[in-house]
């Protein structure tokens, strides 16, 4: 049972959760979910755990107090700092595959004579020039990685779903075979630095997402209760997931707030 | 051993054997291969056997011809007239994710509201929104099928490899789990019709190609002899490839040919 333990943190996703994107990149909060948001700062404590690689996070964080949100930009997690914190730490100059917005955030690391791929969600920057760009460096460079942050299969615009980092990142890994680590979730560290921020045991958080492998199997798979919302990217057929099984499922973030901080009085 | 028994027909891949491609679109004819050509046409028999789907069999027909081939155009199998068959046979009206090029070859098709995905080698077509759009039929359409006109890994530009259909189909397939049709090498049907083209038995025939899994690999796979040449796409480390080891393998089709019908004399 999801409450057998106590709630002390929370980790949200945010796209889908907090708002769903749309068409002129404003977004569209998801109702009820400021005030969710509100009320984990009061009453509880609260990380926000995105794959975002589309925008950097200065953006993001504008993105969401320009929607009514309210919350610290320190409290955001996004995989770019990460990636640049491996890049430098292990000499790696990166063909960055990331959209053409983020590409400031990256002004800092050494790309001459790429010998890795560093890719993001680059949108419309996933050309055929591009994608081909990136596949030259892995199938000739000896051991050379490909980095992607997250690995989501698709995420949801107001226009539909729409194809993510993995799908991209599977069509290199097909034609070269390259090692591939994801930075983001699911992986385990990147979790983990959230968790920690919070001063918290991991069996203290939940994780509530609307991606059932990244999200909600990843937080699972090292001891993270994973919930599950009906907002985003959710699908009806996850519910009869063959490999995951969330340990709630709420319609959208504020039921699940409201649930497990009511639960607590 | 390659030559236990008689060699009676031959089947060719066209890009990467007969000619490599090159950017301005007129490719270049590899060495010796315009009088190997030659060769097979007075001395044996033989059938062009490509995945080529950037381009309509009449525009390969004219490049060919134009680089000096001489050759019957109806003797070039390529997937397009096979697909088409599938599509009206099966009701289908697919989303052509193809070069704009061939859209007229498709014209005759429905393709209103599809129902299903045909891909093929869109190179520069190969846009964000256009793998969207097919994302979303094979996302949302139920037993909807992505069919595609080969399934290779990259081929050669002469300005480097270049990422081929198999790519960009292996990042649908991983976006939605969709069920996959090849048309095309190394689909058993195709190289069966084109040995039935030969009057043959698959036992009499080889295939020559410079893709290790698609050419060498299916042809063995349905009996039929694969001789990997060392042009086009070749890559060294092939030669120790995990799953296949081809009967022959040659420095260029003009070498495999001479060897072949010298020893027959």
């Amino acid at each position: 049972m999801l409450l057998n333990r106590p709630v002390k943190g929370f980790l949200l996703d945010i796209t889908g959760v907090l708002y769903n994107t749309s068409n002129n990149g404003t977004g569209v909060a998801i109702e009820g979910s400021i005030e969710a948001v509100k009320r984990l700062y009061n009453e509880s404590k609260v990380i926000f755990v995105s794959n975002e690689s589309s925008h950097t996070r200065q953006h993001l964080f504008n993105k969401l107090t320009k929607l009514g949100f309210e919350l610290n930009k320190n409290d955001i997690y996004t995989p770019a700092p990460i990636a640049i914190d491996i890049m430098k730490k292990n000499q790696l100059r990166p063909y960055l595959l990331v959209h053409k917005e983020c590409l400031d955030e990256f002004k800092d690391l050494d790309t001459t004579n790429p010998n890795c791929v560093l890719m993001g969600d680059a949108e419309e920057d996933f050309t055929f020039k591009s994608m081909n760009e990136a596949f030259k460096i892995l199938l000739n460079t000896k051991n050379s990685v490909l980095y992607t942050m997250g690995y989501g299969k698709f995420y949801q615009r107001e226009d539909g779903p729409c194809l993510d980092v993995g799908a991209f990142g599977e069509a290199l890994r097909f034609a070269t075979n390259c090692k591939h680590e994801i930075i983001g979730k699911p992986n385990e560290s990147y979790f983990m630095a959230a968790v920690n921020k919070l001063n918290l045991d991991k069996d203290e958080v939940v994780m509530i997402g609307d991606d059932i492998v990244s999200d909600v199997g990843g937080a699972q798979k090292i001891g993270i209760r994973g919930i599950s919302v009906r907002t985003g990217k959710w699908r009806p057929e996850w519910e009869r997931h063959p490999d995951v099984t969330p340990d709630f499922i709420g319609n959208n973030l504020k039921e699940v707030v409201d649930m497990i901080l009511d639960c607590k009085k």
